[in-house]
């Protein structure tokens, strides 16, 4: 099924204990879009300013998949900017700066031409763009969302709303506790859906994750990692290894065990952005090392 | 293989936001051997005063195949007795007061009809004591020990030897990053791995284990639970739960793949222990409860 996904692209700047880089390739979108590049073909909407490089743009195109068509670009706009610096064991981050640039304008528009996208997945922005968004996409079967911190402190209206229009949340664990005020992670996930969602995939970064579906439950560990370079786009990745399996999977892609499946193909996809920073190791990464470590996987979870 | 854990046998007050039990039977070699009774035969080592009551050698007597002919009542002592809370969501706890009792004198004599044992579990206490059990076994043909901060800090140089003598380790996750520094698990179970044994499983409780051994590495989640009602005793069950399997294993008990399955058993057990306090759950547990769990849990983490 025609895959879609909204977010932002963004010009990043990341300092961890492993180095750093400025001024590189980040963004929900972006990290989402080459995950998922790995199982099909994949939409992008998204805007940036007339700073954003012709280099990024190749990067995109290195990973054939991606339909960079509806990429908005905006003459006298900027793009995106983000400065993080990550902490100790990298569990914790500080942000150095933030520069809105296009994210404080108008949404990016919808091309014509993706309006009958299938399978949609909102990555992060304010959950009124993310309504909008799935405004503009009438013959989706499948959505599923991220959101964060800022949006269910500040939005928190929005995203009641949008918890009702969408199939999946996907949210970090922290942000599972916050959204619903129960510190056990099945409770919380259980009170999301409550609110609207089909399923919930709550991610714990190096603890793994867990699906919270009306049907079951699913839960992995982290592909265990013993060093971690960059950690930026770790969320991202695992969303588009998911949404890009969910996708190109022929059968139900709402039962619990074809999320299980999913939400492993996301793990081994995390697990590969975070060795390097931004998409320096997906762009040289192959089908070839993906089937083997999720091979590897599979056996380690065993039971 | 005939199974003995050596270790501590007390005397729980314990609060926890689900309630409270003042003097119910707790200690590690208690939630430990009742937990491998549900595998097979265990033989149990450890001191008591003489004010442990005959209702809690009745508990034990009910788990059938615990032999107590190793636990020394001492006129004139005191048993061990500790009292805790656990706070918000579980995950910290205060201790209220410890009255070591026993604990402060001799260790317990090792039983001569226990000296061939030839599968042995070091429960948590001074390593030491540990070391000086090892001693009393010397048919033993898989030793595994557990410790915590408390030794890490003041009895290091006896821990350090105690590493060169046993096959595994087993241990939490903050206590994994005291022993070696290193924050990353995987980095530092490795780093244990270069102390001595052959095996480190680090207990990440809510976020389940990872098992990293000489020829490979197995993670598993924990049993996702939507309420517990009292955390005591769960790195013990799990013990338990893991060296029951693997002292009743046919074949090699230190492969990777046995070990997986030991996990996974041990991961079971403790998901039903804090289900109430003390060993209320585990005296009514069943085998087809916990056959039932453990498919579960298999297809929960299947892929």
């Amino acid at each position: 099924m025609s895959l879609i996904v909204t977010g932002t692209i963004g010009i990043d700047t990341v300092y961890t204990p492993q180095g750093h880089r400025e001024k590189v390739l980040g963004g929900s979108c972006t990290y989402f879009a080459a995950a998922a590049s790995f199982h099909g073909p994949v939409r992008v909407v998204a805007a940036v300013g007339e700073d954003f490089p012709d280099s990024f743009r190749a990067t995109l195109a290195r990973f054939g998949g991606i339909d960079a068509s509806g990429i908005e670009v905006r003459r006298g706009s900027k793009t995106f900017a983000w400065g993080g610096k990550y902490l100790g064991n990298m569990n914790s981050r500080e942000t150095l700066f933030t520069e809105l640039g296009v994210l404080a304008e108008r949404p990016p528009a919808m091309p014509a031409a993706f309006r009958d996208s299938r399978t949609v997945f909102l990555a992060n922005t304010h959950p009124a763009v993310q309504l909008q968004m799935l405004e503009g996409l009438p013959k989706r079967a499948l959505a599923v969302a991220d959101t964060m911190d800022l949006w269910i402190n500040t939005a928190r209206a929005e995203l009641d709303l949008l918890l009702t229009r969408i199939d999946g949340l996907v949210l970090n664990y922290d942000e599972a506790e916050l959204l619903t005020g129960k510190a056990n992670t099945v409770a919380a996930a259980r009170h999301v859906l409550r609110m609207g969602p089909r399923f919930v995939v709550v991610k714990k970064g190096e603890h793994g994750c867990i699906l919270v579906h009306r049907d079951g439950i699913a839960a992995l560990p982290a592909y265990p990692t013993e060093e971690v370079v960059d950690p930026t786009g770790a969320g991202d990745t695992f969303a588009g290894g998911m949404m890009g399996y969910l996708a190109n999977h022929k059968g139900d892609a709402q039962s619990v065990a074809t999320l299980r499946e999913a939400i492993a193909h996301g793990t081994i996809m995390a697990s590969f952005n975070i060795e390097s920073f931004s998409l320096e190791r997906l762009t040289t990464l192959t089908r070839a090392e993906l089937d083997k470590r999720y091979r590897e996987f599979a056996a380690m979870v065993r039971v």
